[in-house]
C-alpha cells in the first residue's frame, strides 16, 4: 500500500449552490463552518485584518474512480487541447484538492462568511490560509489561449 | 474517529535545502519529482504552457503533536500580535498543509524544476495546479503590518 496521509476536515462549506456549476461564482456568499472540536475559537483570531482568503478543500462528490490521471481536454471541450490532469485545474484531478482565494466578508465565531468561493454545499474544508500579496507569482505571468477562454465567465 | 480523507501523494520533492529557513527562498532552484506508478507521463502535458504552478504539500517533518490550533505570535516574535493558527501560514497547522506559488523553469519527462518552492528536500507533493491570473484575488487585497515585515526577505 502507498504512504498516507490522513487529513480531518476542520471545518464544512454552506453554500446557496449544491451543484458544480461553471460559472459566476462570485456572485455566491458562502459560509465555511468550522469544526469546534478541532479549533479553539482564538484559531481564527485577526483574520478580519486580511482582506481575502485561501480556502483548501476537497471535491468530495468527484467519485474516486473518476479521477484522471493522464490528459484530457478542459471541460470535455475539443476546441481546447488536451492537456494533462496537473497543467489544468479541474475537479476530477489526484487527491481531488480545491484551492481558491475568494474575499473575507465577515467572522462570527468560528464562521467564516466568503464571497467568490467555488465549493458546493457541504464541501469539507481541510485549511484557510491569509492572502499575502507577497505570495502571488514573482515575475510576469503566462498562461495558454484556452485558460483565459475557458475562465472567461467563471467569476 | 472523525471523518477522514486518505490522500497519497503524487510525488516528491528534492531540494538543496534540507532545514526551514526562514528567508531567501528564491534563491532555490527544486525538483518535483512525480510518482510514475500513480500518474501517466501525459499528466503534465501542457505544463509548460503556464509560467507558474501552484504546488500544494504536506509540512510532513512537523510533529502533529506540534500542531497549534489556536493562537500565538507568528514565529514566536512577541513584537507581532498573537493571531490564529487559520489566520497566518505557519507550518504547524492543522493538516499541515502548505502551498506555493513557484515558477516554473523546466520539465523532463515527470521531473518538473521550479524555483521558489519553499519546501524541504524530501516534502511530499499532494498536487500541483497551473497558475492563472484569474485565480488571483479579485477586489484590493488588505493585510496587517506584521505580514508585511514576516514576508519582507522571504524570497
Amino acid at each position: 500500500m502507498p504512504f498516507q496521509f490522513s487529513l480531518v476536515p476542520i471545518g464544512r462549506v454552506v453554500s446557496s449552490r449544491s451543484q458544480p456549476l461553471d460559472d459566476r461564482w462570485d456572485e455566491v456568499t458562502s459560509q465555511i463552518v468550522l469544526d469546534r472540536g478541532q479549533l479553539d475559537p482564538s484559531a481564527i483570531t485577526g483574520l478580519t485584518d486580511f482582506s481575502h482568503i485561501e480556502v483548501v478543500f476537497v471535491f468530495d462528490r468527484v467519485d474516486t474512480a473518476e479521477i484522471e490521471t493522464a490528459a484530457r481536454h478542459p471541460r470535455g471541450n475539443p476546441r481546447w487541447p488536451s492537456v494533462g490532469i496537473l497543467a489544468q485545474r479541474a475537479k476530477n484531478r489526484p487527491n481531488r484538492i480545491g484551492i481558491t482565494c475568494c474575499a473575507l466578508t465577515g467572522v462570527d465565531g468560528l464562521t467564516v462568511t466568503v464571497r467568490g468561493l467555488d465549493a458546493i454545499d457541504g464541501t469539507p474544508v481541510l485549511d484557510i490560509k491569509p492572502y499575502m500579496e507577497q505570495f502571488a507569482p514573482r515575475g510576469t505571468v503566462r498562461q495558454p489561449a484556452w485558460s483565459h477562454e475557458l475562465m472567461r465567465d467563471y467569476w
